[in-house]
């Protein structure tokens, strides 16, 4: 199956799809979409819309997967996250895709094993369960990447326990 | 000049299109789009993005008018409004309108004169404006329809200052 990590941010919004079968992941593309806080909000929206569409016309994910929003951001940045991720969620809609929602804590326990995880650790993981030559530089799209492989482990968790039953 | 005003909601999200040269205003639409909260949030602003971007293909917008995101609503609330009001920002910005953003307080100051006003006063005002034989049931599209009015008398003030330098 092929997933789409989302990782929202108002100026940073980075994202990855990853090919899995559950148990082994394979890398098929990440990016940063980066957009300048001197623009407008509106305009900044349209090119982070832009550029997911633009990412799942080309690689056709069959699901995707984004972080929610939580509390432990001030409540400005949580607002703002929050238009960003409205914009995520509808082109993921748009494009009918499936989408799973996990926490911070549940992205680093399924990809480092420790929720409480630093994020260099989480880089380094996501080299490691990708076999990549070198960690991915942009820390978005590699966290992008990590909740599309925590997606794809629950989700090839799920289908293994139906496989068994 | 035609405005499109918008009123974002998670369950409710009215809008409003209002025909204006800064002095008199016509009603030329009124709606309201109603989303489950039973249904999950990608379908729900999908719904809503549908809603929008076939209301301003119809009407032909050349302007539009939102509220902000304010303090008063707890952050749970103000946190599902902005994945709305980011998903109705990006379909202005798709349709490349500039837009207008007010507070609750410069709304109900610009319609009833007073920024603390009820709701059924802004209803009352809104109907008494667009000289309508009833109230706009929908509070949401009056709502919508009260920010579309702030923005024609805004913009049509700062067009007089214009006219008379």
């Amino acid at each position: 199956m092929r997933i789409l990590g989302i990782d929202c941010g108002s100026e940073r919004t980075g994202f990855g799809v990853i090919e899995s079968d559950g148990r082994s992941h394979r890398l098929i593309a990440a990016d940063t979409i980066v957009t300048s806080p001197k623009k407008p909000l509106s305009e900044r929206l349209l090119a982070i819309a832009t550029g997911l569409r633009a990412a799942i016309n080309l690689h056709h994910p069959e699901m995707a997967a984004i972080e929610g929003v939580f509390h432990a951001v001030n409540t400005q940045t949580a607002i703002k996250l929050a238009h960003v991720r409205g914009v995520a969620m509808l082109m993921i809609a748009e494009a009918h895709l499936p989408v799973g929602e996990y926490s911070p804590m549940e992205v680093k326990t399924s990809v480092v094993g420790y929720g409480r995880a630093e994020k260099e650790q989480v880089q380094l993981m996501v080299q490691t369960i990708l076999r990549l030559p070198a960690v991915i530089k942009s820390q978005d799209a590699s966290d992008a990447l990590a909740v599309a492989i925590c997606h794809a482990t629950r989700a090839g968790y799920a289908e293994r326990v139906k496989a068994t039953r």
